[in-house]
């Protein structure tokens, strides 16, 4: 399998998980500030130019978190059996796709939302808030928990991606706040294939 | 089974799937524009105030329509069986949910990205812009297709919901030109079930 995956970006919850499985796989990087995922070359694996992407073996692609996430899941055991637990799994995985995620895109790329760049400080202060909220909320799921699941899954993979992201403008948010999601993200650094992809990445948390 | 939906929101897609499956159901009105989403009593049912929201005979209660559509569609016989199905499937309701919905959200509700109502005009018009080029998407992936995966599903009440929010801004969107996402609206209003619930929601496609 090879995973289109860019440093940093969302696709750093499914480079964990193909670490974790401890199949062989391969990485490949796509050059996004050099707009490589606006290539032809790259729009034919990723018709909307954004990463990840999973190329499996016979050439299938597989794009979104949301399919790749439980298609790696099932394959390597980090995907609840059951089928409440399943449920749950893919409602988190939507929150953090069609919620966490824009929220933070209006911080990082407001450009995306408003052409009219004297609109953006506004679309990331209001963006801040709103992604503030869900690292609060993030933080009340893990109370009490080691996990996001009842065991380890590609839940925590993702998970580990939004404190990433809050870590890197970490003046913004209320970090200290965030005990169990950074009591999380010890547990997740703790896990030497987190670490591997963590630096090959070059990604602090 | 109950679900929590607005009139012509995305829970549109869960309240046809459950039509089409037969079985008896509840659908309770969350009234938004009342601000009903934010009181204390749906938040309970879904924290983050939006809908929809499935509650299962036992209480328990499945959130967003990543989750809502698979826990359906698997007990209606609407959903593909096998993995690559499964996860092709996965992928469109990921766009559908962190790609296209989003689009639609800047038109209808850029106060949630913006609090400065100034730069709302401009919010609006690139997210026109995107919703528009999402449209386009959906009609090329609809060419030569009767559904969206190899037999109706889920995939397609899902489908609907963006025709229909189309519709309410027909000036805005190149409708004429959007022949294949229109067969497909055709085929799916041939549906009794369909034409009920948009009559029951008095949404217009």
């Amino acid at each position: 399998m090879k995973l289109y995956y860019s440093p940093g970006a969302c696709s750093l919850a499914p480079h964990i998980v193909l670490e974790e499985g401890g199949k062989p796989y391969e990485a490949q990087r796509v050059n996004l500030a050099g707009g490589e995922q606006r290539t032809e070359a790259y729009l034919k694996i990723h018709p909307n130019g954004r990463v990840p992407a999973l190329v499996l073996d016979d050439g299938t692609v597989i794009t979104e978190n949301t399919a790749i996430l439980p298609y790696l899941g099932k394959k390597f055991g980090l995907w609840p059996q059951d089928e409440m637990g399943e449920a749950k799994a893919l409602s988190l995985i939507g929150l953090f796709a069609a919620g966490v995620h824009p929220a933070w895109a209006h911080i990082s790329r407001p450009g995306r939302y408003a052409t009219d760049e004297t609109a953006h400080p506004n679309l990331q202060a209001t963006g801040i808030a709103s992604f503030t909220t869900y690292l609060r909320q993030i933080d009340g799921m893990l109370a009490g928990r080691e996990w996001f699941g009842d065991a380890y899954s590609v839940l925590d993979a993702y998970g580990l991606v939004f404190y990433a992201w809050a870590t890197r403008r970490a003046a913004d948010f209320p970090m200290a706040e965030l005990k169990n999601y950074r009591a999380f993200r010890d547990r997740m650094v703790a896990r030497p294939a987190v670490r591997k992809v963590l630096e090959d990445e070059k990604v602090a948390v």
